[in-house]
């Protein structure tokens, strides 16, 4: 498609002034979005934060307030828990040609709830692969989603007039958009995204409880190595405590399977099978190697 | 202490021609040291790397044509497990005012041994927390110590002489020593060092079976987050399955503790019990937040 249009939305409303909200709202209007930004959030300090970063036009904690017959585009980035009550809140509002969309990192059945919810509005899924383990409107980044990819779950054609749109939006922003099975998403999702944060949380409790044990501040003796290792653990608690349980069946999955990684592993210690250990490690090495090519 | 003189030992031998041994001759080379660096190697090769990278002086392969008699440290810095029967094999040759030492990950029980097995000379423990996930004498790094702790685990008192020497030379070279009872040290690297490996080594080998029970090649959805975060698990196999097995005790402990701490994580998701799993969340995300401050 030619030029930046980013879809030519003249109107977008962001429900939530969190950090994926405002870096989509400030990257938009530094990057050439010429249509209007209104922000939508519980909270009239998150409002006043993201009209003084320029993160948007107009702010309102009351949606009766809103302009609703100018928006043409509804982005969700709100904790994915809160979606659910939101569709029903606002679709009273909704004017005929909208299209609402969404940034939460959870689809699978969300997604399908969504889109009958909806109905007859178009609800079409999306997750930007972007972010950072800082929260807050304040953390907005411009240009957060350039070179990242974006996930479109829809049901819909690639060819359809709304997913074209949508697309557009998200490319001009710099994404590169692919698409995806919902459920197939979740599941991915749970294994490199969700489990890792499962397992740097643990992590962080463990060394807790090891300190208990011995009464040493292990904590004290950590070095750069192991905050890189658990940067991820630096996370909001509320949106990832609604990750987990919307994503729920595939993480439990991934980390049932994780735990029979480390007994295996654990085995091997205990018995001091060298050659079994090593390969264990080199299998995990050589995997971990490719990433980097 | 007065001036750099690393301690002012004449003549070094580096038994191991890896990154920390090869870091180690060539911050010493390059920092001013102005004394002999000898370096032994089971292979050819590896000694003429050392020989063209600067990292040593004269190389060896075979210990019976070293100049004993010139050498007053030995440092130890091949994998941990085969410290022993090097030093049955270098005892005969050592001169009368030698000091050993080690760079080790591993002390506890081995610094015993060991301090047993070099009698009547001085062993003396050592561990720098420092490295890379790279390997080999070839990635030596100039500076690999400098504002980085050295541990010193050690029975003698801390104002022995041979002691302050050991001290001196790594101070010289950039290091915070410390003292540490041995016993210590492996109970607190098991659990922030040795348990960080097990946890990552084992994550890339649930992403491998998680890629297996659908059919999915996981690996190409892992972004940045994901590569940051099992980086460590680039490591030597070799290395990293002696360290495992001699401080199996306290490795076996910490991944006893951490499955514990998945398995209270995963209750939680599982009773969707939403207050418990944000205290959960925030108790790990507080203590990890305190680790940038």
């Amino acid at each position: 498609m030619a030029g930046r249009d980013f879809g030519k939305f003249k109107s977008i409303l962001i429900i939530g002034m969190g950090l994926i909200g405002g870096s989509f709202g400030i990257s938009l209007k530094k990057e050439g979005y010429a249509g209007v930004i209104y922000g939508l959030d519980l909270k009239q300090e998150r409002i006043d934060t993201a009209l003084e970063k320029g993160v948007i036009d107009y702010g309102y904690t009351d949606i009766s307030k809103i302009p609703w017959d100018k928006i043409d585009l509804v982005v969700l980035a709100s904790p994915v828990k809160t979606f659910k009550a939101i569709a029903k809140q606002i679709k009273p509002y909704l004017s005929d040609n909208v299209i609402i969309t969404d940034v939460g990192s959870v689809k699978g059945d969300l997604v399908k709830e969504l889109e009958e919810l909806f109905k007859p509005y178009i609800f079409i899924g999306g997750h930007p692969i972007a972010g950072t383990e800082k929260e807050g409107v304040e953390n907005s980044v411009i240009g957060l989603f350039r070179g990242k990819r974006f996930i479109i779950t829809t049901d819909l054609s690639e060819n359809d007039k709304n997913v074209k749109k949508l697309k557009k939006l998200w490319e001009d922003l710099g994404s590169k958009v692919e698409f995806m099975n919902p459920d197939i998403h979740d599941y991915i999702f749970g294994a490199i995204s969700h489990l890792p944060h499962a397992v740097a949380y643990s992590l962080v409790h463990t060394i807790i409880a090891l300190s208990k044990e011995k009464d040493i501040n292990l904590f004290k003796y950590t070095g750069a190595g192991f905050r890189d290792f658990t940067r991820i653990a630096a996370s909001s608690p509320v949106i990832w405590k609604d990750i987990f349980l919307e994503n729920k069946e595939n993480l439990v999955n991934a980390i049932d399977e994780y735990i029979k990684s480390l007994q295996d592993l654990k085995n091997l210690i205990q018995k001091e099978d060298e050659k079994k250990l090593v390969e264990y490690i080199a299998e995990s090495r050589d995997k971990r190697l490719l990433l980097d090519e």
